[in-house]
């Protein structure tokens, strides 16, 4: 498809993505607010906890000192943390940047500005900000781009700084850090200079979405020269081969996401950015293409992507079984960005379908409840029950435990403290005819078209817990406008309702919904009944099992729930599909039988001796599932998202 | 049980492992000789291709030139290789020995004493050998326990001389290096110095061995230290934890095995020899439960162990996807080598089940039919076309291609070596009251009971091909005496026969025929038909599918065998199980139906509109399987094991 250049809305948009093209337009923090349910509630313990958290570990970790050793010019030796630590204090600071831009608060304005500081402090004359390379004892600068995370690093950075200056504070000191750097990568890495790529893309984001927010073609173009020299063996061979870091083919010709997750989302994402800006279609079409069989064949069915644990990389097609998935935390919020953008430049709901099923199932799976532990990999069956990880050290494995409070390599918890941070810039986007909502929760939204028109909904829901979804039309433009619904792929059916009107049954995909007016009610109904769901053949791990889901949650089964059947483990039972899943009062519930397991010394028998169906032990019981989002809040327990079939 | 001390036999038995008590004692490489089938054909590549490849390797990577720098003083700096890479040069030599000791050949012997001579020449003074650690500008000796293999390459050394003082060369120039390396592991490790163990276990084997080749209670001594001291966090934590390393639980209380799979059956191996030799029979019975929890809950059809890419260790109870099945080479000799200490001790035949089916299907799998190539990891489900190896490369990655000539890490191609040299040593023990057959091999064994009453029989038979197997007995001893043989667990029935008789039939475990005369033929008929193997539903990963077997043999379906069918990939079909898989000429064949595969831009739906069994395709037809052991012979293909059911 040809990308039309957009008007742009008058001032900054408070999102953490504005391209300057594109079908959809974000909306800003400041124009849509999350009021209540689940998201707000995230936000808060983000807010509340969360930041403060990770604030603490940095701090007690030394990766927050290692600024301050920079500047007494005690490194190497005081070097604290693995060579991409720089990366979480910026992805903190871009977190309490969107934070301070939903919620001012001028004791976390004063952390934020503190932290600035110590980084500010460290940058080298040339724009140069790194802790790990170039200073006598340390390894020369770009020495090692395979791994040295020096230019992911100060893409994050920028992706800080551009937190600030899409939320008001355009000369903030930050702002100036990370265009010192930019700069420097310029200069650096420019079309006659180094040609490298970094061996985890990041860069490419940091420096497009900084040359947006500060109108810099250069950046533009070094994002561009990142994305287009990739692919071509510019990186050394290393064990896993050069698809782990994605430089085994260039990106315009790759057919599908490959090798480590989070390298392969976040390149895709900046490769759009690129696409978008430099008018390149083809590159577009061809991530496009990348992104649909990346979901249709080696996506989990909670979003999450990644099945190796050995290079945290992508599977070959149909690689998904849930024993050990990995479903890397930063993979998700990696995936949820390229979603993103494909939603605005395409405005397909596919793809908002996918940024919903993602965050509920993966990112909002890290996180405990209380904001201060968190999974690194999400995996979809534990079958032995993992130990508490301590509250007091770093965990040195990525599934070692039940949520850590902190890792060796701790990218997953800044990683969900920003998008938490931003999370209402998801919810909604304009373009030249109207409004459209992609994700449903209590929200006010205060907004305008391009034309300048001003608009105005709230919208009322306990989604999605409950399908209805109430959109009150508080302020509508006088011309003609539409207002778009995204309508689940997963709702069995939909109605939708102006005022009083009669439902009406609407389709996948989306509804458009035109001429409401100021007061208006429109009403739109999802089908939120638990449901089971079977997988492709193809993904042959889950043959012969169901999943359960209840709107966009995946739901899962968690040894805890099976205590009031007798039961200790969730192996011990299959599920009767005939009889549908259902709510009660306690949560969804499926009927389950228990099984017997013959023990034998070889578990490979003639198949003739080895029935199909497993013995049924005593009668069918109910038991709840819990939203896999929820698993291992309860302390130890083994939970399987797939069950088999009875 | 309580193993009572067995009356050695005279002289010296030429086989690797030589306990001094036990329910079965070995015969030796002059006692079985196998003359034909498969294995012969196996041991003659072995020795005619696969020593002087693995030798040009080792000379090519320069990984024997490490014993030259050392002795010019060149270390570090012309040090070539892995840590562990000496003991590659060890497993070499042992299987040269164990080759001369089956097939005199004057040039190999020059070759084997030519490299022992360069090995001999490195030895400290104080009868360290290692060529990296220890010298001016390399870390102190034993400073890096946990991954320095220091122990276990002098370990491999220790085998590597009892190969020779077995084969009949007490007083070879390795031998003496060997004693010397014990005696400063000895001096260096005893009870009152160095508490530490090494990372990789294969001393305590090492030393166990030499101890009873050489009557040298101090080596056996020093094995028990090492076996006692482990699992009581002697070792650093690391990423994966001490299970890695086995380092989390004492042996003795352990209940399965666990992390690395190599590692766990050499030191269970170890630990077997270390209660045999010390009259401890808690040990032994520890490690025989971890044995059969292991084999019942944690080993691939094929016999292969450990699931995890990432460490090469065991997952959870019932993690065998075979989706990158692991299932290392080594891991399989090492299981061999653990099952068959068992045998030995408790004289049980699934044991001897348990080595064929590893030999034939893990072991054998390994080396390409010429002899110069190897699977390090041998995965069950091949999705994509491997890429051929480079001939004249090393391979960096256990799985990323075909068979290779050489790796990185490259124990597999010795460890086969030196298995296949020995491999007579498999097929026969005796005990007080006769001769006992394990596996079935055209063979010739001329040996004696531990009272001194000679026997002989010669064995017929075209098995695993065919079923029947002719003992012909050609001296038996004066008194009265048993033949007993193995009835493996998968032949659904067995006949045996002496002379004339009517065929008695026999139920699975073993057959004791007593009292055959000089000039008796005793035969064996197995049920080697085709069947259809299913596995316990708690194996997730496979449920819905079915493996199919011949006799010891796991076959596959590779898609070089669906081109008559018009098919060009193994995940087009699904068996019918309602037509037993039979025999033809061109080999076993199943019936398949091609199926059908929506193509969904996500791969989950409800489940009732996924049909639980996939449409059919055209009709059903006939697809000939290979044994696992020969795949990926014939250029790249895709393949599987569990084959869906229709």
């Amino acid at each position: 498809m040809t990308l039309s250049p957009t008007r742009r809305r008058a001032g900054t948009t408070s999102a953490p993505v504005v391209p300057s093209r594109g079908r959809l337009l974000p909306l800003g923090l400041d124009e849509v607010r999350i009021t209540g349910g689940p998201w707000a509630r995230r936000q808060d313990v983000n807010g509340t906890a969360t930041l403060s958290h990770i604030e603490h570990w940095l701090e007690r970790e030394g990766w927050l000192g290692n600024f301050d050793a920079a500047v007494r010019g005690t490194l190497p030796e005081d070097r604290r943390g693995r060579e991409f630590s720089d990366s979480e204090v910026y992805k903190l600071l871009e977190a309490m940047a969107w934070e301070l831009g939903r919620r001012p608060d001028d004791q976390l304005e004063r952390r934020f500005a503190a932290i600035v500081r110590r980084v500010a402090a460290a940058q080298e004359p040339d724009g140069y900000v790194g802790t790990m390379f170039g200073r006598p004892g340390q390894q020369p600068r770009y020495s090692d781009l395979e791994w040295g995370h020096e230019l992911y690093c100060q893409g994050h950075l920028m992706q800080a700084a551009v937190a600030r200056v899409r939320t008001g504070h355009r000369d903030d000191l930050i702002v100036e850090v990370a265009r010192r750097s930019a700069d420097h990568v310029c200069a650096t890495f420019g079309r006659d200079a180094n040609a490298g790529v970094c061996g985890h893309p990041e860069i490419e984001v940091g420096l497009a979405e900084l040359g947006r927010a500060l109108d810099e073609p250069r950046y533009l173009e070094q994002a561009r020269l990142f994305v287009e020299r990739r692919g071509r063996g510019v990186l050394a061979d290393i064990e896993w081969g050069r698809s782990y870091y994605q430089d085994d083919v260039p990106v315009r010709d790759a057919t599908v996401f490959r090798g480590h997750a989070v390298r392969a989302n976040y390149l895709a994402a900046g490769a759009i950015d690129v696409a978008v800006e430099h008018g390149d279609d083809a590159l577009l079409a061809s991530v496009t293409a990348q992104w649909h069989r990346t979901q249709a064949r080696r996506t989990y069915v909670t979003g999450g992507q990644g099945s190796h644990h050995q290079d945290e990389a992508f599977g070959d097609d149909w690689v998904l079984p849930p024993d050990r998935a990995y479903s890397e935390t930063c993979a998700g919020v990696g995936s949820v960005m390229v979603s993103w953008r494909l939603l605005l430049a395409e405005a397909d709901p596919v793809y908002a379908d996918a940024v919903e099923r993602t965050l509920l199932n993966v990112v909002a799976t890290s996180p405990s409840h209380d904001g201060r532990a968190f999974f690194y990999a999400n995996t979809l069956h534990q079958r032995v029950p993992a130990e508490h990880a301590s509250v007091d050290e770093i965990s040195k494995r990525a599934e070692a435990s039940l949520r850590a409070p902190w890792f060796e390599v701790s990218c997953c918890p800044p990683n969900v403290a920003r998008t938490f941070a931003s999370l209402a810039a998801y919810v909604a986007t304009v373009d030249d005819g109207g409004l459209q909502l992609h994700q449903y929760a209590p929200c006010e939204i205060r907004t305008s078209l391009p034309d300048g028109s001003p608009v105005a909904v709230d919208v009322v829901t306990r989604y999605p817990d409950d399908g209805r979804v109430e959109i009150s039309v508080l302020e509508a433009p006088d011309a003609d406008w539409t207002l778009t619904l995204r309508v689940p792929a997963w709702s069995s059916e939909a109605f939708v309702a102006v005022d009083g009107a009669a439902p009406e049954r609407v389709g996948p995909g989306s509804v458009r919904v035109s001429g409401a007016r100021s007061g208006s009610v429109v009403t739109l109904e999802l089908d939120v009944a638990p449901r089971f769901v079977a997988a492709d053949p193809r993904i042959d791990a889950i043959r012969g099992c169901v999943a359960v889901q209840r709107g966009p949650e995946v739901l899962c089964l968690e040894s805890v729930d099976l205590a009031p059947a007798g039961l200790d483990d969730v192996s011990a039972v299959a599920v009767d599909v005939s009889t549908p899943p259902r709510r009660t009062e306690d949560g969804v519930v499926v009927r389950v039988a228990a099984v017997r397991h013959d023990e034998a010394p070889w578990p490979y028998a003639p198949a003739a001796e080895t029935p199909a169906e497993r013995p049924v032990l005593g009668p069918a019981t109910d038991v709840t599932l819990v939203p896999y989002h929820d698993w291992a809040n309860r302390g130890p327990s083994t939970m399987r998202v797939w069950l088999p079939v009875l």
